[in-house]
């Protein structure tokens, strides 16, 4: 199992995602279905998709060139399609896409998938970047 | 702590939240905003607010008029906008209604708000009801 | 038939709807659905009804205190369901809300109803304000 | 300039659109920009855009493999992003592509670009195909 290039905050902790691929303008965020994701009526739920799919868009306008500093954004809007049915034990990669975007906002693109290359959500997000997180240098991380 | 009206599926608790009011047309669901919940920057996570958004939208539209049965609905569309910044130690409510709809596809609307009333985030929903979902009876509970 | 509080814009008169009410957050767009307006299968265009959402949301956020005075948004999201059938010869109504937002971002909500209240189409915009635009009292109108 | 594979419907007549390529699951919708498709503010009115992504998702999944007869489909939901900004004399091509589906709904993504490539718009939408029309083969064009 590849592990991730950021340690994920809490949530992403919670949930079990991995950052497994970042590059400008790129993330690809994997997870493993188990079955802690099941909704009640035993198939993945919607709110573990739309997690993956915020994640991979955020993560894809906030790479940063400098190592050590960190990029940060919050989710204006996400909208997400369910389009196939993953099942517990499938491997889901959510790739997003920054695909435009200025100093403060940027446009995303995201499709999960599974491990056979299926098409199982898809996806858009619009955030913005906090402030000292316009450009690709980003900011020392504070300490607390 | 109010306790949740259905005992949710394992994402439910594994999240936490809660169903607190539910009838024909209407859903809330319940979070304390905890640790766990936080992102990378120390807020709560984007997806965790999709999938109260998605929870509220959906139970909203599978309110069963006979005790012990069940109707099931699979999300196909979920938008969401996070307007408003929550904390650690928030109760949040999603509040979903169901606005519209036929045999098959139901529409709804979500909004959800701190203790305070402040809005965090507002989204729609679109569900496809599954099999034998499609009444207000709904359907019973197969044994597995 | 109720004039329109502002000239709409060229597209606007091209469509045919009017701005029927206009206060601080709170705008009312009006359209008579006619044949123009109807797609290849004879029912009103999707994009007539995200074209009436996206204008009484814009407008919802964009209410100028001072007489004379402007105030400008670009779309960045928009997001429509389409609930119910309308027809040719109904009068449609969309009320937008602005819900929430800072100085240069705007959240909204939208609902469009037929002249029997019938729910026909609902959504959400978010909108950011052009420079100049960030305070009620707008910009005077430049001349060209 | 190309002509349109279909004649569209009033409401495209109206906007002026053309459906400019046409396979199963991919439809291409050009549209020039003139001064009947600015707003108030002298830019494309999004409602426009949300139009040309409107209905060049719908046409990706309407595609019809019997000549002389048609699909047919409703709009669930369509969710649009404006990521660029297009100008009087533009010409925009909306690309849209099913992405899944069965037997009743759809998926599609579709992406807006101008005459030089720039995205200006991306969006995503999910339909319905209505009675008759959910095979490729389709159905008779009815007389009226």
């Amino acid at each position: 199992m590849q592990e991730s290039l950021e340690v994920p905050g809490q949530f992403g902790r919670l949930v079990g995602y991995r950052l497994i691929a970042w590059r400008e303008g790129y993330a690809e965020v994997a997870l493993t279905v188990g079955p802690d994701h099941l909704n009640r009526t035993g198939v993945p739920h919607g709110g573990l998709l739309a997690t993956l799919i915020d994640t991979a868009c955020g993560y894809s306008g906030c790479y940063c060139t400098v190592p050590g500093n960190r990029r940060r954004a919050v989710t204006l809007s996400l909208n997400t399609q369910f389009v196939g049915q993953a099942r517990a034990g499938d491997i889901l990669t959510a790739v997003g896409r920054a695909t435009a975007g200025g100093r403060r906002i940027f446009f995303t693109q995201c499709e999960v998938r599974d491990q056979a290359g299926r098409l199982i959500a898809q996806g858009e997000g619009v955030f913005r970047y906090r402030c000292g997180s316009e450009t690709p240098e980003g900011e020392p991380v504070a300490e607390r």
